[in-house]
């Protein structure tokens, strides 16, 4: 009932070089990988415009590897199960993304990627690599209170970021502008995700944490990291009643206000649970005048097979609107 | 291990219409729900054209919801969870689909879909309603032998019907014309599917079927029909070398052959796991000199949160892969 030990991989050393050449594989009008192991992007973006590159842990498939690709992000650097590339493989990815106009790393807030991606920059500094900057990313209301959000952990609410962060730097050469629209964008996303079950480490194969049959945590990070605490199971209708509350008031987001709403599947929820669960954050925000522009529901940031979502939403004004119906061909995201 | 019997659902009695209420208003750009009960597409087609009707039992989402809405289908008819709606529901939805030109009920082969289909067929001809024809469709090579494919089950492969078939009637006024293409694509079509844990009725909670810890099944249907029969669980590349070779040698896919490519995520598996399955999937298309247009990796059709996946092959020509990439726009279908 909790996490699946039954994998289908091969030797798991060999995960991540049979995953991208797969995806590459699949995904071959999209994306390509390179000779030394970036996902980039099949049709590069015009010269003068700003590179976007992103490190990670794999495992959250299909983050990061799905939002290559045209009006989404030039360069991602895959590192090993949960685990963040090591600092000369983001100077790679930094290289590959440059397109004449600088290039932002884009960090999502976990100890591992932030001291790789702050190493890069020291790297790119010493080999006379300029116009280069980083900018930190955070949205799990969970993980440290209001008032110390740069101190919050990224979680699935960032997809904001990245989709209409790919948007503006498509047609974007002023690097100091991009990183002040991503920090925009963050600064407009609050984020609370939910766990019923753990799920199994693939290299491993060990449980990544225990959860009772009887009980869920609200709050839990990407890695199963803590949240605030487990309670017995309730129905959707009150899971949302306990997480959407906290979210609203943390922005906090007002009766006029328009919002994109975000449901990511973790795992193993199933889309008619998402769908319930979606039917009663439509009901609230509803009853709060808060109106919803536009709606995202599914697999975007994972953690392997655990059975949980993530509710975000981000604010959004006409240039946000904007940025989010721009094109966009991604595996995992495509706009019409 | 194996099924998840905590699901976030409210009153079992209530999953479909808050379902469908959540997924309307989630998707409100693209789909909408009448009064009676009906998914239908926002932006209806031209007049004059075919429509598309298809009815089935609820349970497999984004099947059939997602594939409503421009380029797909006119109307999805969404029954209980696993169970097909009545023919008056259905008699329904071809009347909703009517634009003039005919209606095509499109049947995914299992008993109690094409008993309603044929029940709605004949009251519409007590009802004076013509032009209204049925096409029934199966892909599952591991539920009947070569030589008796009528008999066979309609599983995840039926995707590339529904996204060319959409494709097609968005044009065509030529009811017979659009069943023929119908039988044409699924003619050109075979799955095999594999599961390595069962799931959990979200109605009584109760797990579908018991599957062992270290073992797997080749041939599994949508809802846990017997298959080929069970094994130990084998590595990805050996999973796909049993599973392909029983695909290529039924249509047969031959060398020079160009085919689509699907993995459908039953329900928890892992993109990574997938695309590690593609991995080998491209590699031994290669070698029999077997060429892949275009792949899908993701959750078309699920079975709850069974573990498992359905590999479906179609073969193209040029007709069909202009259908392929043409314009569509469902929840989960889009199409740039």
């Amino acid at each position: 009932m909790s996490a699946r030990k039954k994998k289908l991989i091969n030797q798991p050393e060999n995960i991540l070089n049979e995953m991208l050449s797969g995806f590459t594989q699949a995904y071959s009008d999209i994306v390509k990988l390179t000779d030394n192991g970036l996902v980039v992007r099949a049709q590069p973006k015009a010269q003068g415009k700003v590179g976007l590159v992103i490190g990670n842990g794999s495992g959250h498939e299909p983050a990061m590897i799905g939002l290559i690709g045209e009006g989404l992000f030039d360069v991602n650097v895959a590192g090993e199960i949960f685990t963040a590339p090591g600092p000369e493989r983001i100077v790679e990815g930094i290289k590959a993304a440059d397109h004449g106009a600088g290039v932002l790393v884009c960090v999502s807030h976990h100890a591992g990627d932030l001291m790789n991606a702050e190493m890069a920059l020291e790297l790119c500094e010493m080999e006379d690599i300029d116009n280069v900057d980083m900018v930190i990313l955070y949205d799990d209301i969970s993980s440290a209170p209001k008032g110390s959000e740069p101190e919050r952990r990224g979680t699935a609410g960032l997809f904001f970021v990245w989709k209409m962060l790919g948007a503006y730097a498509e047609q974007s050469g002023d690097l100091a502008a991009t990183k002040a629209m991503a920090e925009k964008i963050r600064d407009n996303t609050r984020t609370l995700a939910m766990a019923l079950t753990s799920c199994a480490s693939p290299i491993t194969r060990e449980i990544m944490f225990e959860m009772p049959d009887d009980e869920m945590e609200i709050g839990m990070g990407v890695h199963g990291e803590m949240g605030m605490g487990r309670q017995k199971v309730v129905s959707a209708d009150e899971t949302i009643d306990l997480m959407l509350p906290p979210i609203l008031e943390d922005l906090p987001f007002q009766s006029g206000d328009e919002v994109i709403v975000m449901l990511n599947n973790s795992g193993s929820m199933t889309l008619m649970e998402l769908y319930i669960l979606y039917n009663r954050v439509a009901q609230k925000l509803d009853e709060a005048s808060i109106k919803v522009y536009k709606s995202w529901i599914g697999p975007y940031a994972t953690t392997q097979e655990m059975a949980g979502f993530a509710l975000s939403l981000c604010k959004v004004d006409d240039e946000l609107k904007g940025l989010w119906d721009a094109p966009a061909n991604g595996a995992s995201v495509k706009q019409l």
